[in-house]
């Protein structure tokens, strides 16, 4: 297999369990019995250190570019979730305790104080299971530490440079805090994206707060004392949860530590800390290892198909086929998959009746993306799964086990009603880190899911003010741009 | 040692480890190579119901007493902490974002949205270390629950009778989840009272907001995904964070539930839910034997000394000879202590210049109660400390470690200047749950942490209400009562 286990992870929540490695490290304090080995490294003000000292100016080209990438991603995300009952819950519940009306929520028209507007769009952001993903520890980077930011930046003023760093700062900081304890720690039943978020938002709240050396160290110790998340919740409203209150504990924990309120200084190394209670695994060397030179915020990547990653492929092979070979649903007689067993394991739904189920199934997928040219949330709607055309291609859909296929790939042969064949091998399908998106299809992505919620031009709008986030006098702008009516 | 190690744990913050016990439980999908045992009951389910049906009617009349003590307990040490430097940074760093001014907090003017509001009287009620105290877990029971609760009760009359019973609701949740994953989660390094007081929060939000049995169990479940608290962060302000911060986020679970939000319904028990995620020891029977029947929040205890228990005995026997022997401090020639290792071990300054050292010193305890009759948060400040009689009686304190003498216990033989000898031997020192304080003592802990917050005549009538809180026709007469200006 040339895709890791773990890359292995679908939009709707699919998660493959990965085998948890007893690579416990022994530290000061630890259980007697284990190994002696030498006492972490103060990793808490490395960290701390760091976020101080970065800036715009410090971030190397590609990753200016990748931060920009993952801030227009997450915007069109959460201002697609915005409308979902998950979020219209949460709005009505939160409405009556809501602070002054500091901030917006995408695609909304309700305002909410800050952390309460973060919590929102963090939940938006989630709830299609459609955004970002660092592949190497299936965190979901942007949500948390976005959401905390934007809403901070609404309230107060901050140039896009010093934005766009400090939302990379948040990334780095809860990727590399991420690798430190993955696999054991998601393995064990975290919600990785919630635990780690915490860390990137109070990280990235702190550098645009512009907080002390102190402060900082104590943000980082207060963020600790506030995971988020399991995974038993995943196929409920509690999954799009975590982000949002990942967001919310990381600003808080900003906002307290930025007039004083201590911690200890040491937090995440320590015995009775936060890496060596909340994992089996803590590899300090995730952390320090090319701070500042090599950033984990670049590996970051975008889904482009609205479903588990197994059947993107599949879909990629089709759209590919479909637009270039300009195939009709009616013209085709068969389609001939070869794929890795876990395909079927996973997503061997032959008649899904609802958008759900339609995300498990790989006839429906290949069916849909021949008819419609795509793999967007619509097209895992009780809509498309019951579209009569989609329907009738599913029943053509022929996939077989291969060995020497994996999980990554598929060998596609449509055979159409003249005889023809047409054939599509894919090794990474498009939205790996081999083959990333490009900024066009990050766009239509965007506009895909911002279709129905706002105005075509309004959208347009955003995605400008997302694209040119660096040159802006004001970040808060592409908040109160998505708002509904702005 | 007729005491157990569990107990302990000091005012100041002072604990001791507990040795983990490996006594992982396997369950359905445990790690490979564990035993196979039988799946867990559906306790979170088991949970919802039970807080469902309970009502005071139902309570034991000595479980409504203890709740009644532990409320009274909980509203003095709120209004203690409620100037001291934590709350007022906390106060002034949240006001900016606080919602509509729903309830108040002990000892001050300010109001706030309800969950601020839980968080702030949550944290002020820990800052001493002072609060109440479930012996089996080192569980701080009150602060989480009533914290939560009584701010939603400022805000939607309920009665007394109904208030008393949502506190009891509460404080079992969390102790009987306590006792599940006790002592192995605490050793790993979480600050029980904020991994567990979530789940009492929203246990007793739930039941005071009559939440149907779906919406309960989504409760516990939002409430299973946001444990606060790390032991790291003992001896900063992160550590009375944690209280608040659980009653906050109860209350927050309870809030989203009641619209309709949704989590699993099995979030505590199963493979990647709480208990297997959280804990290497999942003791299911703790949540289910006697549920209903035997209560824990009966076992609650309330400490009558502002500093770690160890010292306890030797402050309960100088006043006890001080008292009723009527001795002067001028008269004493020396003060013999037989004590068990353990005393010298974790207050053995012989010469403390702060408050906060003063709580590791036997021998200032040992002064300060003969000189002030008391051992409140007054008799561990620095005024105390370096109170010119108390430093030359100090220095009369003879501690001698004594073979028999175990770490509850204290041997006190005192040398007056005319040759006699006054003696006690303490086996349980008031506090304790074989000598709990009476409610006289727990009356005059409430008027010493009131004086000099609020006038003496108001601190009358917040007791008063305290007590008579069964027969109170709103709850939040009690907050309402207890600010400053009231």
């Amino acid at each position: 297999m040339t895709m890791n286990r773990r890359s292995l992870i679908g939009a709707a929540g699919l998660a493959l369990s990965v085998p948890a490695l007893p690579v416990a490290q022994a530290a000061e304090g630890a259980a007697p019995g284990a190994a002696k080995a030498p006492p972490p490294p103060p990793v808490t003000k490395i960290l701390a250190e760091w976020i101080r000292g970065s800036s715009y100016e410090s971030l190397p080209e590609e990753v200016r570019r990748e931060g920009v990438r993952s801030f227009l991603n997450w915007v069109g995300v959460a201002i697609g979730g915005s409308h979902h009952e998950t979020l219209d819950i949460a709005v009505s519940a939160l409405q009556p305790f809501s602070g002054p009306p500091q901030a917006g929520l995408f695609g909304r028209s309700e305002r909410f104080d800050i952390m309460n507007a973060a919590f929102l769009n963090g939940v938006s952001s989630h709830i299609f299971d459609f955004d970002d993903t660092h592949l190497k520890t299936i965190i979901h980077p942007a949500g948390p530490v976005a959401s905390a930011i934007l809403a901070y930046a609404e309230m107060k003023p901050v140039s896009g440079k010093d934005f766009l760093d400090a939302l990379v700062v948040g990334i780095e900081v809860e990727c590399r805090i991420g690798n430190m304890v993955y696999p054991n720690h998601y393995d064990a039943g975290w919600h990785i994206t919630g635990t780690c978020g915490v860390f990137g938002a109070a990280a990235a709240a702190a550098k645009l707060m512009g907080l002390t050396q102190e402060q900082t160290v104590y943000a980082l110790g207060l963020a600790a004392s506030q995971p988020v998340g399991l995974r038993e919740s995943f196929g409920s409203m509690n999954k799009s949860f975590n982000p949002g209150r990942a967001a919310a504990n990381g600003l808080f924990a900003a906002i307290l530590a930025a007039k004083g309120f201590t911690s200890s200084d040491r937090m995440i190394e320590v015995r009775r800390g936060w890496a060596q209670t909340i994992s089996t695994k803590q590899d300090w060397s995730q952390i320090t290892d090319g701070l500042g030179t090599r950033y984990e915020s670049a590996l970051n990547t975008y889904k482009p198909f609205a479903c588990g990653i197994v059947m993107h492929p599949t879909i990629d092979a089709a759209i590919q086929i479909r637009d270039e070979e300009h195939v009709k649903p009616e013209d085709i007689r068969s389609i001939d998959l070869k794929v890795h067993p876990l395909v079927l394991e996973l997503t061997g739904k032959t008649a899904p009746k609802t958008g759900l189920e339609g995300k498990f199934s790989i006839y429906h997928a290949a069916a849909v993306a021949f008819v419609e040219g795509a793999g967007g949330e619509k097209q895992f709607s009780d809509r498309a799964v019951n579209d009569p055309r989609v329907v009738a291609l599913r029943q053509k859909v022929n996939p077989v086990v291969t060995p020497g296929i994996d999980a990554a790939q598929v060998d596609m042969t449509v055979t159409l009603n003249d005889g023809r064949t047409l054939h599509r091998h894919i090794v990474h399908a498009i939205g790996s880190v081999e083959t990333p998106m490009t900024d066009a299809q990050l766009e239509a992505k965007f506009r895909d899911l911002a279709d129905g919620v706002l105005p075509a031009a309004q959208a347009a709008r955003v995605m400008a003010l997302c694209r040119t986030l660096p040159d802006l006098k004001d970040a808060g702008d592409v908040a109160r741009a998505g708002v509904l009516g702005a």
